[in-house]
């Protein structure tokens, strides 16, 4: 009989590209909470959202995102449902009033290309560049780019987790309110807040399960939004509520609320943990890129992401045995996107440098088992 | 230094209003995943949405809830977010066309009231009965209702939480879309489901965390619905997709899997559930009725909900010492709701029997020493 690992070894090889891993310190904590909240006694799942307890989480949890990104006092951090999918739709309904030109939208990969389609069902839109036709292979340079500065806002997403680009640079004019989709890196690096009008993330790749989505927002945004929107889809309502308008994912709140305390205490803050992420991604771009060939990665240069580093094996059947083993040898996670297929490891905050160092060991002898 | 209670202890006396309690089996369950899902040894929280694991989750909680409702094939059964207030907007969005006749709701409490106010936002709809001005103290009789043939639909809300009112008959005609907002007491007793066009449910009264909304949704709705809705907004896009178009909240739905299972395998369905649920509360009103006037119901005869038992003590001074007597007796989630104040037991399925002898034996003893 298979004898299992103990389930800690399983999470720390987790490669998934999301919900993503988280650190086991707050797991603990969270597994703890489930019986019984420290100081509380009840279960996080059975606590109500008008409690004091949850006042105070949702206090905390937006006071360290404030903390760790130094955002300025005129940001509203807000805690939302529906994911990346549902901001798709609640930013042109704010941000894009008939009166104003059309916002920018940069096409750069799967996600913004899906913001596009939703968007467009709210307003009318105008995409300034994309990567659709050459395959989603680089990001744009800044003399591809040409801002309006009439237009109501630019929109771009900072990491497209299926292709593995990432932006290492702000884009847009300053003059020109500028919103961000951070789903896929926020909170993993140092990403100047304050030059953008609204970020938003959901929370199942850095910041914790799937079910809840931050979104930190200037004060002058939610007070030019339009008046007459579902409440749900309404930033302004819950920025009025702190974020308890109707009955919040209290659960996926409490544990992006560890998260962030892992970021501070345990880690140090953002420059920190990019320092970790920069080093754990070029471990393993080194060792794609010293492969003499056999591990080919999608991505180039500076556009290479960080977070999700996607990449080929020689043949599609020789990618089939490598996801095999690798499941055997217990990493997981590491099959590519459905849309592009390949391979894909994520090396999200909580995904430690020695699961990256086995991961490089592992791939090294399966090379060398596997070339001819 | 107090000396504090077995968690299980302060969770077995919990009587919030919602979040609410779940079963101690529930609970050991959800823990056991957070470090590993047996089976699959990583966390529940960072296993990809688009893992076999997870469609087989989906899938299952989905096939329980068919079983425990007898629904008949030709109904979705799908896991939203963004709690009620979510669908108050989708339900107008999705069954309301301009070329219909206005919807008609009923006002019965807080939560009808609030559904009202969100659907007007989204297209014109009729009030056909109104409790607002009598202060939501009973429900209307068949005698008040007069129901229009060509209505696009019937809204109306099975048991108003804050004010402890619930139907115990189906309303409406059978030519008319009916739709029901089920929150509080879905899964607590037989409902003839086969008779509503679409239900819908957040999940955090009797069926699991706060995170997820459950809408059982006939085939034939979905169908007609306009085909330019946003994807997050749209019943379609979710229904094709199984729940899982973007990433859905996978810890609730998996908690709410949970929950079924034990609903089946523990309870033995929805009858017996209601049994259980018919006694705590008649149990409770016994207490209220017989206090000679100390403990005053806020409502009477077949209106009365068997979810949240509402109640006055002859002061709002001696409701706050009833309130301080009970935290110090371990018992929670006592208090009214905010908008009506005085005194709330919430008898949701997990809350047991015992629960609620605890809490007549508590409430007698109280009376015993604060009448005079």
């Amino acid at each position: 009989m298979h004898i299992r690992q103990p389930f800690n070894s399983r999470n720390r090889l987790n490669f998934s590209g999301g919900p993503g891993v988280l650190s086991d310190c707050v797991l603990k904590e969270t597994q703890d909470a489930i019986m019984g909240v420290p100081g509380v006694g009840l279960s996080v799942l059975g606590i109500s959202h008008r409690s004091e307890w949850f006042a105070d989480v949702v206090h905390e949890a937006e006071s360290n995102i404030r903390s760790l990104l130094s955002l300025p006092a005129d940001y509203h951090v807000l805690f939302l449902q529906g994911g990346a999918t549902q901001q798709f739709v609640m930013v042109p309904m704010a941000l894009a009033p008939a009166d104003k030109a059309p916002p920018e939208y940069l096409e750069t990969g799967y996600w913004s290309a899906k913001s596009i389609v939703e968007a467009r069902r709210v307003a009318p839109i105008r995409v300034i560049w994309s990567g659709h036709d050459a395959g989603y292979r680089c990001l744009p340079s800044d003399a591809e780019l040409s801002y309006s500065q009439d237009a109501a806002y630019l929109h771009y997403v900072s990491n497209e987790t299926v292709e593995g680009l990432q932006f290492s640079r702000v884009l847009g004019r300053e003059d020109v309110t500028r919103v961000c989709d951070m789903s896929s890196d926020f909170l993993s690096r140092p990403c100047e807040a304050q030059r953008f009008a609204l970020i938003y993330a959901h929370a199942q790749k850095n910041i914790g399960p799937a079910g809840v989505t931050i979104v930190c927002v200037r004060d002058e945004i939610v007070r030019q939004a339009p008046h007459d929107l579902p409440s749900c889809l309404d930033y302004r309502t819950q920025a009025q509520a702190h974020s308890i308008y109707n009955t919040p994912p209290v659960f996926a709140i409490y544990v992006v609320l560890l998260v962030t305390r892992w970021l501070l205490r345990d880690i140090g803050g953002l420059a920190q943990m990019d320092r970790f992420n920069r080093a754990k991604a070029a471990q393993l771009y080194a060792c794609l890129d010293g492969s003499g060939g056999f591990y080919r990665a999608r991505t180039a240069g500076a556009d290479r992401s960080l977070m999700n580093v996607v990449f080929n094996l020689p043949t599609t059947e020789l990618e089939h045995v490598f996801l095999q083993e690798a499941a055997h040898a217990g990493f997981s996670g590491l099959e590519g996107h459905r849309a592009i297929g390949g391979l894909r490891a994520s090396l999200y905050n909580a995904l430690t440098p020695d699961a990256v160092g086995e991961l490089c060991g592992f791939m090294v002898d399966f090379q060398t088992r596997h070339s001819h």
